[in-house]
């Protein structure tokens, strides 16, 4: 066989999301399909049904992590894993998560379909809790697998009606009995859609994920004096909606000043009072500084620290600044990256190295495994929202391209 | 007797300030006694009875101003008005309003104690529903009084149970049958606390105030691209936050642009989705311009709404403007001006010219008599807040200055 030919059945891969999209829809065409909820269960179901037609068992280990195991020739050999999230966000859509796992599904069933075997085993892994939305934080069944999270923490982590995390697992039948992380991955491969805009806008089929953003989230708070807007000269003003804007637009050039990749956003922010005829007293907001460079990423925290305060000083503003979340930077591991490049190029599709803004299961699985990552393009970069959508060419190259490059990692035995 | 001599009793005016704060009182030493409620109904009773004790009547019109003339001598000569209101904000002060209504209380009380006779008629006024938050908008009884309302329509206007002005009004007892505006006035004065920060930072007793500024409200909407503040690279990114931050340090470099007095103010702003990690896909936010001169506050509408096209076109965003309210500066009566100006003088307290960046009853009552203001100080500029505050000193000298004022135009009969 020549393994250059092999292709997956783009078909039947669309019409697996189709129908794993009629689970939990939502009500404008995407999906509401929380961690652990029933509608969760029953995703869960459909694909270990899936997986049991092609005679494999579904292991389940006790935060609730699926993984499919198809052996491999070599009993020593630990496997090549690959998959990603079932569960979405509360108005979510039908591709984040879902299409690293049932592209991993679709090569379980290619290499069935065509009787390949592989020196080292294949494992479809479908995580726990990525989306974080009914048991935060998020990446909880990847976290515990990758030892950042305990067991016993993740399983008492409460939904807002005080119910447990291991409590929703046994609601639903999905608590396991195997050692979160006790199955070691060779490597570890998951695709998903960018969720952002750069491949659509420049043509280009396959993102090769080198590197994911590490973040800092920022909660500032800039206090003044609110006052009469009619009554308050302009010299007399300790305006903190106006100390908002001026640190809006020094962010917004911090950002642009550590490229590449870099960006900085504040994306909340709420005035008090928030009326027409009153000085804000008091603004609320957040700072989000992404960068893959940790380096970068400490340097422009400290800018914006800065400047925030000199701003501040300027207007005769109070400032405080805590530090929300800091996550560093995942660089994936140079030989997998390379892996997915060269099936990339082995398959004739476009591609481009991409450095991943959002968080995802590869960056706590890179801990303990070599891990890449292959992303897809998506419409207009829509994510987290109902209206997002790929097209089944772009679902079809990016599987294949994940396809090539799990199987020349596994070793396919002639 | 030498009028250059005459004093008001200040303790007794303090008194009858907190005597009337204990009706409607807030939740925080300030109060809520909103126009035509219950403890509104209660505080007209009260300031009738204390006319009542000086022998006067107390007239009221079918919009509920009430009204008590003091006769002159002269049987032909309309009176001089003075006053204020006695409705609050919900969360109000103490003295927003109340100070000119009890201070020209005071006025009567001290020319009755000292058998004061003048040759035109004094008469105070307490007008109906100044504040405007049960019944908007703001000022209704002065508009009424000047023709700027019919009566008809402000009867008709409702609350938020769907109460009409008229009912209310009933329902209290204070729906007159005198008809509005037909008590003409021969010169309308109000004390009012400044409700901005200038004479207590300069440390002057009273502003002689010129003119009330005319403001020009927008509601305006900037529409960008919701999208993932981490997958989004900031040259792809349609950014409503960042252009509204553009445009309100625009909208204060036009305002220092156009002094003296002229001020821009965003105070409030709503973005969306308002989310730690999307960037804000739109944003929806007020602009308040205010300036004594109507040239120049078109001119600031004007720029601010080029700036903002500039601002949005360069980003790629949408903007819409509209006007939600556009009244037009007052200038105060300069004969009227000038004799409050002498007061001060003749009284030997500090003073300064000031412009009114609030509306008050006078800005109505201006287009149909000739009309003039006295502030006195209040701490930190603060109003509209139940912390509001001002010293027993400065409410005696602006009560004196504004009956220097009224006793000079309505003339001593020896």
């Amino acid at each position: 066989m020549d393994a250059n030919n092999l292709r997956i059945d783009g078909a039947r891969l669309w019409a697996s999301l189709g129908e794993m999209a009629g689970i939990g829809p939502g009500v404008a065409g995407g999906n509401n399909r929380q961690a652990l909820t029933e509608a969760d269960g029953a995703a869960r179901r459909r694909l270990a049904e899936w997986c049991g037609a092609l005679g494999l068992d579904t292991a389940v280990d006790g935060v609730g992590n699926m993984m499919v195991l198809r052996p491999g020739t070599d009993p020593d050999a630990r496997p090549v894993a690959f998959g990603s999230h079932l569960d979405t966000q509360p108005t979510g859509g039908r591709y984040d998560g879902v299409l690293g796992v049932l592209g991993g599904l679709e090569i379980l069933r290619t290499v069935h379909d065509l009787g390949i075997r592989t020196r080292r085993p294949l494992l479809l892994v479908n995580w726990t809790d990525e989306e974080g939305t009914r048991f935060a934080p998020p990446m909880m069944g990847s976290a515990v697998h990758a030892g950042a999270t305990s067991l016993d923490e993740a399983l008492a982590t409460t939904d807002d009606d005080g119910t447990t995390l291991g409590a929703a697992l046994d609601a639903i039948g999905w608590r396991g009995a195997a050692e979160p992380g006790a199955q070691g991955f060779h490597a570890y491969y998951e695709l998903h859609i960018e969720q952002g805009p750069v491949l659509e806008a420049e043509g280009i089929d396959i993102g090769v994920v080198t590197a994911a953003q590490g973040h800092v989230w920022l909660d500032a708070t800039l206090t003044g004096r609110e006052s009469h807007s009619g009554a308050t000269p302009m010299g007399l003003r300790k305006d903190a909606g106006l100390g908002l804007a001026r640190l809006a637009e020094r962010v917004h050039a911090i950002a642009l000043a550590h490229q590449p990749d870099a960006v900085g956003t504040i994306g909340r922010a709420i005035l008090h009072p928030n009326s027409r005829n009153v000085i804000a007293g008091r603004v609320e907001f957040t700072v989000d500084l992404r960068s893959p460079d940790a380096e970068k990423l400490r340097a422009m925290r400290s800018l914006v620290e800065t400047e925030a305060r000199a701003i501040a000083d300027n207007l005769g503003l109070g400032l405080e600044i805590r530090v929300a979340s800091d996550v560093p930077p995942v660089a994936f591991d140079p030989e997998r990256v390379a892996r997915v490049r060269r099936a990339a190029e082995r398959l004739g599709v476009s591609h481009r190295d991409i450095v991943s803004g959002a968080g995802h299961d590869a960056c706590l699985i890179a801990r303990v495994a070599p891990t890449a990552m292959v992303f897809c393009p998506c419409e207009g970069g829509l994510s987290h929202n109902e209206a997002e959508a790929i097209t089944e060419e772009w679902a079809r190259r990016g599987t294949e391209v994940l396809m090539h490059a799990v199987l020349a990692e596994a070793e396919i035995v002639a």
